[in-house]
């Protein structure tokens, strides 16, 4: 808790906790990161993209590397334990394990990944795509609201742009991944419980929606011979919640952004754009819901007279973690004396990209009333001990099973 | 025609038509004006206000005035009717009365008024109110988007900030008012008739409606714990639609803003701001909407949790037509040969200020579409046509009935 209040001390501002990717309060943060990770006892270096990576190595030859990460970039005017708890947590364990000096049956990393959040170049989990090979060359063009582009951002840092493909942890080489989080949701609050096994991470479908009526004077129009392109909005809103509503525990679906175009109080609506976004931990469930909430636009479009034009603007495809080192995960939480919780993450996290070449877990820690990139985030010190008691005992028993030997 | 043409090509910019008040294009299309009116036969003078005002005085000692009028200025990118086609059309008449120099029962007095739309100070019939003296001297301090007060632009005009009282006509000499405006609705357009008998002008409740709920992460959130402010809007914009189209022809219920306060595709909507723009032309009706309306905000707002502040930000009162002109007006309508379709503006007009002082009818023209305030707006020349001989036949029945004694 210490760290996490030191760390959260360093920021581009004075409100809450801003350490976007590359600004100097990032750097700032990257460094004493690092230096807590090398007192620690761990091989420290930074990487290209800026991940700072801290090992305990295993003398066993041919080892494999298990991973213990999460980010310290934050959202702006972000609170102080969405990324850092996941990494100070783990850099707690791994402090005691390298003070025991006994020896490990394969290699440990810690790695704070140095983008998750995305805000400066629009494109998210940059540190860990990099670590799982996945980085995307294309994305080093990419420029900042100053029109810095990601390539010099890096350079800027020390990083060589073009050398990033050395930094991934070859596909052969990961045993697996743990990250521990706030849930930033109100589940565990509304529960009363500290701490929640994730089963799956959320995959997502984002839409826009254009909707096209007619324009009109408030006074002029009489009521039936409207195409108001707000009221046939406000028909979707609603049948997306009901939607929502009728498929609970499968999916979530919200209209976030509503924008109604030359908007004046004395003038019916002509045209709105609205935002559609959905959520669910399975893919066919995800699909379907994608379709039926389209065909239920149309037919309210249709029936209102209005155009509509469905835009897709974004396709994540759910993640599920894996299922033995749930296993492990249920039984930590279990030997902690917790009830065992699964939960789908409904944001998403660095443990996306690393389900790709790895198996993959978290633990969500429950926060103050499900409130995160805020300020007014908080996890109370109860709910971080439970974490790191269940995250040690989680570690104890990846070293003892049969998980390290890669099966 | 050719005059509306001429004076629409006097404007601040080339897109469309904008005149807003005062402005140094406003100045010319002022002066062209009463160039006409000067060249038409009637005594002629800009009033402190900057009304282009033209008289064709009676000889009868006592005579009371009546007034032919519409407004001169325009919102931004206006079309061409809107205003220009009542001065211009009662340059007409009066230009041929004054050829046919007959001794008139009464004065006439042609105004363009110099702001109805209130575009440059926010504040409606600056023109109207100086000629029926309601006009309030606290509107002097009242400053433009440059920070130029309005005395100021009554002076950079020529005018007296401080005698405006002096330009208003006595309330005992008002004979009547008679007022030509394009529809800006579809009704005259949907059922092919060319001119409309308005029998009142519809009063106006405008509310602002704050809506707060929860922001909230769009993943994390699961439905049922959610505090939509959104989809509590959505259902008020339904039923604000709804009780418009159960009481159509007593009313219109227009959501034409809607803020999503700090709004993303990912985020749970916290807070919404909308606008309610009610319009009737009984009072009672309107008053007893407002109330309704209000329980229904409160009844969805409590039902889902949410807080709801409920501001009214302005209210007109419905203004009826003098029954006696309407008469008189109707005759005219069909000694022209046309059906006589009773309609309530649904807009406002400078007709609202006279009516506090004088009789006042007002003839609606037929709009292409109903479509008004933008360049597309249109009067095709039979039904320019229609409402000359419309306003030649009332103004002759005007000139032979009773009322030209007040009565």
């Amino acid at each position: 808790m210490q760290r996490i209040q030191q760390l959260a001390a360093i920021s581009e501002d004075t409100d809450g906790v801003t350490r976007r990717f590359g600004t100097p309060a990032f750097v700032r943060g990257q460094h004493l990161v690092r230096t807590w990770m090398g007192a620690s006892g761990l091989h420290t270096r930074l990487d290209g993209i800026g991940n700072v990576r801290g090992r305990l190595e295993s003398p066993v030859s041919g080892a494999k590397t298990f991973v213990l990460a999460s980010h310290i970039d934050t959202v702006v005017n972000a609170g102080k334990f969405d990324g850092p708890l996941g990494v100070l947590l783990g850099l707690d364990l791994l402090e005691n394990l390298a003070a025991q000096g006994e020896s490990l049956p394969f290699h440990l990393e810690l790695i704070a990944f140095s983008d998750e959040e995305g805000v400066r170049f629009h494109t998210t989990y940059l540190g860990s795509k990099v670590v799982t090979g996945a980085f995307e060359e294309s994305l080093l063009i990419r420029t900042d609201a100053e029109g810095i582009t990601l390539a010099q951002a890096i350079a800027d840092m020390g990083g060589d742009p073009a050398a990033l493909a050395q930094d991934a942890i070859p596909t052969t080489d990961w045993l697996g991944y743990f990250e521990v989080h706030i849930e930033q949701g109100p589940v565990l609050w509304e529960r009363n419980i500290p701490v929640a096994l994730v089963t799956a991470i959320a995959g997502q479908q984002r839409v826009e929606l254009t909707w096209r009526g007619m324009a009109g004077h408030a006074g002029t129009v009489p009521m039936h011979m409207r195409q108001d392109a707000l009221a046939g909005v406000a028909e979707f809103v609603l049948a997306a919640e009901q939607f929502g509503l009728t498929h609970a525990h499968e999916l979530v679906a919200t209209v976030g952004k509503l924008d109604v175009r030359h908007a004046a109080s004395n003038v019916i609506p002509g045209e709105v754009v609205c935002s559609l976004d959905l959520r669910s931990a399975e893919a066919a469930r995800l699909s379907s819901a994608y379709a039926e909430l389209q065909a239920l636009a149309e037919t309210i479009a249709t029936r209102r007279h209005l155009h509509l034009t469905w835009n897709m603007v974004q396709y994540t495809a759910p993640v599920s973690c894996h299922a033995g080192l749930n296993e492990l995960l249920a039984q930590a939480i279990t030997e902690a004396g917790h009830p065992v919780v699964p939960l789908v993450s409904g944001a998403g996290h660095d443990a996306v990209p690393v389900s790709e070449v790895a198996p993959a877990t978290m633990l969500f820690v429950r926060c103050f009333k499900g409130i995160s990139h805020n300020p007014l985030e908080n996890v109370e010190l109860p709910d971080l001990a439970a974490a790191v008691e269940v995250s040690e005992r989680f570690l104890s028993l990846l070293l003892t099973s049969e998980i390290r030997n890669g099966s």
